[in-house]
């Protein structure tokens, strides 16, 4: 999505190797015009799918997430981290082990929400490690619902949740998929004769 | 704001005389259409503010913070309750006690996207004690920026957050006001005639 690119460009910040700064539009300040286009992005490529739910996980997911559903005309769920005090009954379960935070989260979603027969479409703003996206499948295993597509906003390709993922057969768009982080520098894979100049 | 009391009336949970459960269209499962329609709703109300920046507060408030900074065209930031690692310098930063959750939290904001001479509009989804909100202005204050108003999705009007926000002077704008709750029953503020029903 070259509108996206173009913005990481423009106002990414790699910090490290491994860490790449974007909270000018994606995870602190958001740019809702930006998210939009993001939803738009998403619905199409996921449009023939015949998608019942988004589900994504709080807190940066929420603006990709929920425009991608207003585009779809589904609800939104976002997975929570904490256990909420009104969230006491019925919950599905899954285990997520977070390598930059080094800390483990047990996510959360209503049976409620999610259910059997559902088709889902997991949306996240990054993908790495993959371990959100491996813990919202489960999720979704447990409810009974198939998981039709994940929607990434930013891959780091270099890492290798997207590689595990696709190898379970699950279809992963990622609407930039980073190739390389370098301090003061940010590398985009080569995916068309388009895009090659990067 | 019609559409919203009447979601209320039809799915809201009364779990106590405190307590209102809403988590099957805002704080889990999230409906997308009146996420839009709440964002037009504050957009409208508060449009002749020159509003710069929508500031809210992760992760209930994104949402429709996100709408209404759509409707706005103006950025979103949402404060973060815990410390982002690729946040780390320059940092507005204000103590938010949760009386629903018992627990502190120091919630913090970038200095780099509230500025002086912003004119914000904060928005969150619920208003009860309204130390969130006194949170949120207190980062404003501490950035040099003012505060135009604050978009409220639900406040319980029977808490004293409201009161305390308006004695400072501060617009607050609630989208439905609840007067009472009771177990299975939700009794909302009559504010004219054409809702005096309730």
């Amino acid at each position: 999505m070259q509108l996206l690119k173009d913005k990481i460009k423009a106002e990414g910040l790699a910090l490290s190797d491994q860490i790449l700064k974007v909270d000018s539009f994606l995870n602190h300040q958001m740019d809702p015009v930006l998210m939009k286009e993001i939803g738009k992005e998403f619905a199409e490529r996921f449009n023939e799918e015949g998608i019942t739910k988004v589900l994504t996980i709080e807190s940066s997911g929420i603006g990709p997430g929920l425009m991608a559903a207003l585009e779809l005309n589904v609800p939104m769920i976002f997975a929570r981290k904490k256990k909420s005090l009104t969230l006491s009954e019925g919950l599905l379960t899954a285990t997520v082990y977070s390598y930059t935070k080094k800390e483990t989260n047990t996510i959360t979603v209503s049976t409620n929400y999610i259910e059997s027969g559902d088709r889902v479409l997991i949306i996240d703003d990054f993908l790495a490690n993959g371990q959100a996206a491996l813990g919202l499948m489960e999720i979704c295993e447990k409810a009974g619902a198939s998981v039709q597509g994940i929607g990434i906003v930013i891959e780091k390709a270099f890492q290798d949740g997207g590689a595990q993922l696709r190898k379970q057969g699950v279809r992963v768009e990622s609407l930039a998929r980073i190739q390389a982080l370098q301090q003061g520098s940010i590398t985009f894979v080569e995916e068309s004769l388009v895009t090659a100049y990067e």
